[in-house]
């Protein structure tokens, strides 16, 4: 069973709610977040990701990007619902003769990324693991309810931007990203940003899961797609154009949003953030499609080719 | 590294606290969650423990107890916190070629025992795990900041009372054991109720996690420990005794707690719940130690002889 598939089974499971009390469940499985509100209007997201040795990193490259990299990615998922992170989390399984210093180069470096974009490691399990080392991070963070960005809130007419470059996750970029923090929160508090999503799987498949949750199309300009030189370099020595890389390579971690046309030039012409914004196409009615167009005009169903997580 | 000796080095780490929002960090390492509070006085808890296949469970005994297994360990934590669980997050390593069947039992199971005590899966992570399923859950619970019980509150004179009866993990309690939940918020209602903490470890260590956070000693009687029959089968092959088996195997999940003399009488009298409580000994200065006192009142000291996880 995919990942996909697995997800979509529990997402149809019914489920009771619990019990009130001062957090209530507002969004659970479906987003970058949960997300659970305060009736004063307060949000709380939470998410969880895991690492696993020889899947989502080698050991070879190190404890202190590995763990930089397990708290970064969910601090990637806080910062696509536009909140800020305030509380990590961490279970760490490390294999029998971990070295000291490895331990400790862990520790340091999710103390270091954490406290970076304004967060604390508060808690935590350490267990053995004989398969090797997997991480599993929580990250918690706030936000107003009412700016909570999701992936379901595309309008047809909405531009589509992204932050920074793409394509450079298989040269090391998939381990000393930097999470969108501060432009995740800055863009929540522009009224005109409707939909957002992490690039974790690759824009195509990503920008897909704005378009499922929205009920949308798209057109994306892939003259337009801002490809990182990791990408064209990568491309030398592959199979793949640099734009596949950036499309579909995943583990970006850059921002994929959508804003009303006013607001998205707004951005452009005085960007809130020094971090490069590129306005990449157009949210269409659904009827339309996913599509890219060609340099020359061309155009072909934009497939969501990006990383599916196997089971 | 030892567990203990990684998290004391982690503890001893500078950390400078979060930003201002509606909850700070009132409590982070060092207890069975860690503590977030509002300004209205709500608290909100917080734990995340890791399971892996062949040292926490066998994959023969099937994921349907497996997957329950994971979600009460950490729901027994929020029920050492005083706390009632509302929100669980799970991640899943799949070892590949996972049977759908399987995955789905872990699911259903996960929900069930969440539901059973008041909460609700809200979502997680799946990923591929070559070295065997992984399961990491994080269970957010709530509470009153003021009625958190936490390790650090034992106070001499204290008796020591435990839930349920012990030793009965080797048996199969360590999957099927029920988590205290309803007796964890139960006892965090009564003001005479002073230090919590669930029995993982085994008593023995569990209680020397009190005594170490409150800086105190305790007696506690051989002959009152709640020794279970699993327990006493558990004995009858193996080079150790039922009562040693009930002091240190740990995985009970049953809660070991303090109470002023006056409580505890008021408890034992009139139990607040079905689940059987004990007296089992009272809290001393620290001076005296950690003491068993045998049947023929001899007296030796009580070791943490419990179960700490190897790194």
């Amino acid at each position: 069973m995919s990942e996909k598939a697995l997800l979509a089974w529990i997402r149809s499971r019914p489920s009771p709610g619990a019990d009130p009390s001062f957090l209530a469940l507002d969004t659970g499985i479906g987003d970058d977040c949960a997300v659970l509100a305060t009736e004063g209007g307060d949000a709380l997201v939470v998410t969880t990701d895991m690492l696993v040795e020889g899947v989502h990193f080698r050991i070879e490259e190190g404890a202190a990007r590995i763990g930089r990299k397990a708290v970064a990615v969910s601090l990637s998922d806080v910062a696509a619902m536009g909140c800020a992170p305030r509380f990590v989390f961490v279970s760490a399984g490390l294999a029998p003769g971990t070295p000291d210093d490895a331990a400790r180069d862990l520790v340091d470096s999710m103390n270091a990324i954490a406290e970076r974009h304004g967060a604390i490691v508060c808690g935590g399990d350490v267990v053995a693991s004989p398969g090797g080392l997997t991480l599993s991070t929580t990250v918690l963070g706030v936000g107003r309810t009412g700016r909570v960005l999701r992936r379901s809130a595309a309008e047809v007419g909405d531009r589509i931007l992204v932050t920074g470059d793409l394509g450079g996750s298989l040269r090391g970029g998939h381990l000393d990203f930097e999470p969108r923090c501060a432009e995740g929160v800055a863009l929540a508090a522009r009224p005109g940003v409707h939909a957002m999503i992490d690039v974790s799987d690759g824009l195509s498949t990503d920008l897909h899961h704005i378009l499922e949750e929205s009920g949308a199309g798209a057109r994306v300009e892939a003259a337009c797609i801002p490809i990182s030189a990791a990408a064209r370099a990568t491309a030398e020595r592959s199979d793949r154009s640099a734009l596949g890389h950036a499309l579909n390579d995943g583990e970006d971690f850059e921002l994929l949003f959508t804003a009303d046309p006013e607001e998205a030039a707004r951005l452009l012409a005085e960007p809130p953030f020094e971090t490069a914004l590129t306005d990449v196409g157009e949210i269409r009615p659904a009827a339309e499609g996913a599509v890219l167009v060609l340099d020359d005009d061309e155009e072909r169903p934009l497939r969501a080719e990006g990383h599916e997580h196997l089971c």
